[in-house]
């Protein structure tokens, strides 16, 4: 009796054991766990024994198999059975480990650490004889995982329905969340709670050229808090979504769940896959600190390691451009009054000229001038070529040829005259939205681009996707921005995508595709406005998967110097500008406002001059989302740093401590701080430099105005 | 008082003619009248004073100006004023007339005459101060008639909701029409009167790999015949169908009653257009006779001449092809057993043969050394390619990159082998409807050809359109197809389109499109069979707008010759056949069967060698649609004829007079007939062949079995 009880026991025992499984971070401070409940799989995560996430489903449901037939076929209600997302058992584990140290060509640090336990776990379908793999890594600052589906005999092709990925969080928790949205990230951070967000997710979003949102869905990177004991910051995200949609998150608000949902085709079908195939990365970033929140490298270590066989022409840009005057009003990038050309037939030559067509000869020079002579690697330009007269609102596909400059803009004698400058011109690729189109031309654009010179390719997708119902997020999209950065390696080029997809740490597999806008930026302060909190927060949000060409530097913030009466303005402080090319990393990065304003503050303008955009390394000094961020870098290869803080509406108090500096070295900082009286709205043009001699045992008090902040350079004394 | 009267009278007459417009063909026989009732424009045609269309209405329909939105937002049922079929006053109009010979590059007569008067109203819609022009040319054997949208202040982009030309037909009429689909032409032609046309609408089409019906509605082009007194043969169809979708026919079956029904995208949008722009030409040929119907060239008439600079390396094809013993299943175009294949990663050196596998380099020369040894131009090879596998059903975007043979094709060796013997190898393009991948790959794909000698390419559109949503007939593919053809001229190759959508005359503009298949081919023998009247169907409904690949010479008919028991069998006799290549014209012709059929019969196979595929004449001898067609043509450039003529099920007979010859000239006819206990059942391979001395005096009777023919070579006796 004894024996058969033990045995029993046993076999209980047992059986738990065999459905259930756990994994830890190497510094064992995370624990994740994964289950099969009735065939059902779940996971949660630990972190020091605290619930951070409870336990969530996971699984996929799919479209039939085979040739998807449009919209009114899409529904197969009788495919319960076929779903990915039931019926399991468990027949492996395989537990893995890496520790290793890789290089970004360009990054925040000169290495990153990857450094994870690894979880994979067989599912097998017995009803349909096919198996499925879940992946878990836990990385020391969070999870990641991932569905993999292996080629096999009963798994070859499949169409999503949805991806049904859950993160059910243990209760309330402040929120940083943009609406959801299969088109545009371009709206205003909202701030609230979690069971908040449906009253609020009704007037979280203002219009755009292109969007489609999804009611009381989320974007990601979503930043959360919980509040009060056992404090936590989460950050959740993706990792490497390739020949995949990109995801927004719906909100369970009443139980504080989220879950996946994917962008649609124009069919409503969410994914095409053939196997072997993998999703991307659905990560969990999380630490009681919001500094290690943004400290975390872990969406870019998900990332595989990049296959190009050159990347010698990637480095860092520090531009300037024929843009802002154009987003403000000052300008046009059309050159006619003409609202109807065809490309390919119309004679530009014999249009009438508007007469405020920026991309001209004249004022290119006066900007290379301007640029070259402060040090900038490269001069945007933007109106250059034809067909902005009838770009937008047309869903006109073949809306641009990439190739052909307006009769005043001398392609040519404008690349040479940079060149001799010792300045490159950057090229631009509006595309507006019609990817196709893009895609046809894209040889020709790029060989010109060799042809004359340019290095780089700021792209744009203002306005809806051709091909038409396709979204900015769709699989096919998301393929085709792959395709443009993989044949831009081909020529040597730099990418910088704006309304694209945002990065997920990409920039590891593809290093040419280098920055993405991709969110709300400082052209918005032009439009509807940003919020003074805004870039406090987007460096949790936004810029977890990579750079932003958040083209800051705006020194004139009040427009009614170019329009009286005008009530548009940037709502930061001067000194604010120069703090944001310290904390929102891009390795490139663009001095946005005219010339004429610089001019007038070449003081202040010093710093930008000075700052790096590639970095040794990185220290978050404090942060909270939302409130201020406070971080020094290392400039790579230079023995100098760069501070730089900000601050939301309200003015704080901040002393930077020095001890990131290596012991027994002397090093002059100079200091670009708001004004005793500045403010962002009455006075944001007030601010001071001094300098001070500093060692790593320095502290210097700062005084941030209301949005406010200071940037410091750091410059050893030899 | 009198004066009043009479300038009143003069007043009504006046506005009444102001209002009404007529139009003659040259010889006076067709009378056009159109039309503003209430600003509704209307036109009617007449021939010899009898009507041939009613009264019937014009305009279209628009969706609201400016970017679309996705499928929720595309109707917007406040938008009456604008759409463009009401508020018309007419302006101004304008007549023109044109009486002049082009020579097509290849066609069924060496020079076509286009002879038309033309009247061109402008409609000014005051209420949103715009205009259009509804154009009409009236030839001696019919109507065309088309839109025009000048480009003008408030009439700039639009997008068509629909496009609403009615053409309202007198009586019930006998049809013989196509269910009406946005992908597929692929269907047994039904013969019923209109009025049946509902009742008879579910059963008339069988499955297609890509097909979207739509209910109650056929397919242009659409023949009628007008039974009784006043016999009028009617044939309804478009011409120049260029950036703009193809239209089916939406039938009122009590009015008799058709309207044109745009193909839609993906979104609902029927055609997204900018000014200045012309929709195709709506054509209605007719006369009492359907041999007139059959000779008319408006059609082609109706299309632009050529803008290509260079066309000498367009010409006629004869050739056979490694394709119909994949077709009944004897081989195959996949390579390996594998059912999922990556391009450009899988190793197809490393998966096992399958060993059927037709497109091997000792089949090919076995091909070649037939086909060449009988002195046609050309071999297709289909399955050459890597991507066979998996190829059809899964929407695979990726399917096939055209230029990776497979590892037993050696692309080299084989062409430089074909060139040797004097042959050419036919590329072949199966893009399984993945048209963005075509595109992306189509400069590769052409440049493989120039290496290797390739002069034309057959293309394939099997499955679902991708971009997804879009149809076969949609504007967005119609742009493909054009896109593909002034690719292919670039590298001057002549394209053979199949499943793509039927031409429109447009190898007068376009000439190396020089055939699409379109329609349904001798393929669907093999498959769910054609009926025995197809073929004296075809030439009055698919051939009219330009040359099918129909692909006919089937000598070995059953297919129990390969497949013991299998009941498939192609439903002519044997002399049929042959008498296809005069019946079907196309400057592109194969000689469809295996070479050991051929083999077998080289007598008969002896007229499929001497036929031309290019003529200086061509003569409709006799033809009732759905009974018998009998056609005479002169080779070009040679004192040769070929006739031919076939029957439907019915065994008939008929006189050939060769009064079509030139006088005092005596002539070889080498007669290949059905024997005289041929049958298409029982014993289709019973032929005589039988030579003959015939002058223009002479005639001679042949009997054609059930679905038999004959064809007759006649060559000048120097």
């Amino acid at each position: 009796m004894k024996n058969i009880k033990i045995s029993a026991l046993f076999l209980v025992v047992g059986s738990f054991i065999l459905n259930a499984q756990s994994l830890k971070s190497p510094d064992g401070k995370f624990e994740m766990s994964f289950q099969l409940k009735e065939g059902v799989p779940y996971y949660d995560l630990k972190y020091q024994g605290k619930t951070v996430v409870e336990e969530s489903k996971l699984g996929l449901r799919l479209l039939r198999d085979g040739d998807i037939q449009f919209a009114s076929e899409i529904e197969n209600k009788d495919q319960k059975g076929k779903n990915l997302d039931n019926g399991f058992t468990k027949t492996a584990e395989k537990f893995d480990a890496k520790n290793e140290t890789w290089d970004p060509i360009m990054g925040e640090k000169k290495s990153y650490i990857n450094h994870y336990n690894e979880l994979a776990v067989t599912l097998d379908q017995a009803a349909n004889d096919r198996h499925i793999i879940i992946k878990f890594r836990l990385f020391n600052d969070g999870l990641g995982f991932r569905y993999e589906f292996p080629e096999q005999k009963n798994l070859n092709y499949f169409i999503i329905k949805e991806e049904d990925s859950e993160i059910d969080l243990p209760t309330d928790m402040k929120a940083w969340w943009l609406a959801g949205d299969y088109d545009s990230q371009e709206y205003k951070t909202q701030t609230t709670q979690l069971s908040e967000i449906p009253a609020q997710w009704p007037t979280s979003y203002d219009g755009n050229a292109s969007q489609t949102l999804i009611k009381n869905a989320v974007q990601m990177p979503l930043m959360l808090k919980k509040e009060g004991k056992d404090q936590m910051y989460i950050n959740i995200s993706e990792a490497a979504v390739i020949n995949y949609a990109a995801a927004n998150l719906e909100l369970d608000a009443t139980n504080f769940k989220f879950k996946t949902h994917l962008t649609p085709d124009g069919q409503g079908a969410k994914g095409y896959i053939q196997t072997p195939a993998v999703t991307p990365w659905r990560t969990i970033i999380a630490s009681p600190k919001a500094e290690e929140v943004l400290a975390s490298k872990m969406i870019f270590n998900l990332n595989e390691p990049t296959q190009y066989k050159d990347t010698s022409y990637i480095k860092p840009t520090k531009y300037m451009g024929v843009w802002w005057e154009m987003i403000i009003g000052k300008s046009q990038w059309a050159y006619s009054t003409a609202n109807n050309v065809h490309i390919g037939k119309t004679d530009f030559t014999k249009l009438t000229p508007n007469g405020k067509h920026a991309a001209n000869n004249t004022k290119v020079k006066e900007y290379i001038d301007f640029a070259s002579a402060n040090g900038f690697d490269a001069l945007l330009v933007e109106g250059w070529n034809t067909g902005w007269e009838d770009w937008f609102g047309h869903s006109k596909e073949f809306v641009f040829d990439f190739i052909t400059p307006y009769p005043d803009f001398d392609i040519k004698m404008l690349n040479d005259y940079a060149h001799s400058k010792n300045i490159k011109l950057m090229m631009h690729h509006e595309t507006s939205g019609s990817a196709t189109n893009y895609e046809r031309w894209a040889d020709d654009a790029f060989k010109l681009m060799n042809k004359y010179g340019y290095e780089s390719a700021k792209t744009g997708y203002v306005g809806n996707i051709i091909p038409r119902g396709e979204h900015h997020y769709s699989q096919w999209t998301i393929n085709h921005y792959l395709r443009i950065a993989e044949k831009a390696n081909d020529y040597k080029i730099m990418i910088n995508s704006h309304e694209s997809v945002r990065p997920t740490g990409l920039s590891r597999t593809y290093p040419n595709w280098v920055a993405a806008e991709a969110a709300r930026g400082t052209e918005f302060e032009a439009f509807g406005g940003n919020n003074p909190d805004h870039q406090t927060i987007l460096p949790f949000t936004r810029f977890m998967g990579g750079p932003m060409d958040y083209t800051p530097g705006i020194f004139q913030t009040k427009l009614d110097y170019y329009f009286p009466g005008d009530t548009r303005f940037v709502k930061t402080t001067l000194a604010k500008q120069l703090a944001l090319y310290v904390v929102m990393y891009s390795p490139l990065q663009m001095a946005a406002d005219l010339p004429e304003n610089y001019a007038k503050h070449m003081d202040a303008f010093q710093f930008i001059k000075d700052v790096a955009v590639d970095w040794d390394d990185t220290k978050i000094l404090s942060a909270e989302p939302g409130d201020y961020i406070h971080t020094a870098r290392k400039a790579k290869g230079k023995d100098e740093w760069y501070v730089g803080g900000i601050t939301d509406e309200n003015a704080r108090n901040f002393t930077v401590d020095f001890s990131f500096l290596p012991k027994g070295k002397k090093y002059e900082a100079t200091v670009y701080a708001d004004g005793d009286d500045a403010d962002y709205i009455k006075n944001p043009q007030s601010y001071k430099i001094y300098k001070k001699t500093v060692t790593n045992k320095s502290k210097l008090p700062m005084k941030l105005a209301r949005s406010g902040g200071y940037a410091i350079s750091v410059k050893v004394i030899k």
